[in-house]
């Protein structure tokens, strides 16, 4: 079954990159945008596709979606958990609401409290993004070929079915996995990077960082600090509906890095190529 | 004073390159590479670069270098201060020696110890780099607008203004500064980040890290671990040679991710913005 209408609530980089994949794929579908600002719908109004307008309405309120098939929720995960709220008194029976938050425990949870039974949740998380964040920087084709987590509750297989075939259409590959399992591996994948990444730059660049460091700045520290320049509120809400996986994840880095420390401290050649050795095998097959 | 000569010792993915920008800058030059491995001087015999061989002569043996008048060591670095000795009982007088090794200070002195005062050591390091390696991922234009750090002793200012001239005829922007200075800077933008990224790449693709975990690696983790990809012998020597400047960074990080770790332990929403903040501030600034 093909949606005829589909809601996207928040339009920063991942929902209006899902908007002009929404519209490249479904010249015919409605697309309904809710954002906070002002400044962002009146630039959403300003983005076309194939020569056709991207949404078809734009509200700074959630009430607009009282009839829409499908939404999608694209804003920080404790704002996605207040939303889900808000919309349980909004949408009508029969209505699949979605989420591309990056933590999903918390988010099912809020769902099977705050939804009543004739609404469908299906958790959502395509694994996604780039440096730059908010509608400016959404992109054409964001998700070709990302893995776009789904967690389809039992009883929902045939939503998560039509939600599938939806983000098959857009070029991602939907994966179902259980909210937990999920967690457990961003917490590795995707959280912990960010967190080494974000201390990194605040360790490096911090007093001592003057204009003679700045050029000895190369690739490799622009590489390795990139994911540090994403939205600190977004990393907030993730990072806190996410602590108990986040935190053995941090502490096993820790215990590496301790490793590292007193290979580099007592000068043991043999056992930092060891390190280094594996380090490299590691990332090579990734 | 243009070179006539270059000898280049070492022909990995730094020798290669710089091989290649010297002889589309310099089609006159007479271009020496000496590499260990009869696989790398095959490989270097057949390069060519606007319709000419790159290399003019190939050899396994540094005494093809006695009458060659600028030599550039792009080994590891602790081979670099190995063949400084080597080349004192072969190079003659007026050679200048220079290296693109990633520490100055352990160079520079193992210089003054091995060489003779009629032989001029300038200490070098472009802040260039690839996730690949070895001769087959030299590429042209490598060091394209890259800071390249000169360290010149006392004495050898024409010598050194000779070589940054020929680093700026490749593209490349000659950067004078003190070894002590050097080292001190590249532990925290070059060194720290090598050795979270592949902390990060132990910790995360270790034992437990499977074929689902491999679906949820997105550009987040391939960027932040990148640089891990680097050459194991070639980054042992770097931070063996540096252990007094890597450890002060490596504590101030271990710090940095201890702040981070109370904030995610203890769920404490305003630390943990405040932290990504001020990431995301000084990131979007280099």
């Amino acid at each position: 079954m093909a949606f005829r209408q589909c809601g996207i609530v928040g339009l920063g980089l991942l929902g209006g990159s899902l908007a002009l994949d929404l519209r490249a794929a479904f010249p015919e579908m409605e697309i309904i945008g809710v954002a906070r600002r002002a400044e962002t719908t009146r630039r959403a109004a300003a983005m076309h596709s194939g020569g056709m307008p991207v949404f078809t309405t734009l509200s700074h309120d959630l009430s607009v979606l009282q009839k829409t098939e499908l939404i999608f929720l694209c804003t920080p995960v404790q704002t996605i958990i207040q939303q889900l709220a808000e919309l349980a008194n909004i949408v009508a029976p029969g209505t699949i609401i979605t989420d591309v938050g990056s933590t999903k425990r918390m988010v099912m949870n809020a769902a099977v409290a705050a939804l009543p039974a004739t609404i469908t949740f299906i958790g959502g998380h395509p694994m996604a993004g780039r440096e730059q964040s908010g509608l400016e920087a959404a992109v054409v084709g964001l998700y070709t070929n990302a893995t776009w987590a789904l967690c389809v509750p039992a009883g929902a297989e045939a939503a998560g079915d039509n939600l599938a075939a939806l983000i098959t259409a857009i070029g991602a590959c939907p994966h179902r996995i259980d909210a937990q399992t999920h967690d457990e591996i961003v917490a590795r994948t995707s959280h912990l990077p960010h967190v080494v990444a974000a201390a990194l730059a605040n360790a490096v660049l911090g007093r001592n960082f003057d204009a003679v460091a700045q050029q000895f700045i190369a690739g490799g520290f622009r590489d390795t600090t990139r994911v540090a320049a994403g939205v600190p509120d977004m990393w907030r809400d993730i990072l806190l509906t996410n602590r108990d996986q986040v935190l053995p994840a941090l502490d096993d880095l820790l215990s590496e890095l301790n490793n590292w420390r007193e290979a580099v401290r007592t000068g043991d050649a043999p056992y930092l190529e060891a390190l280094l050795t594996t380090a490299q095998q590691r990332r090579e097959k990734v």
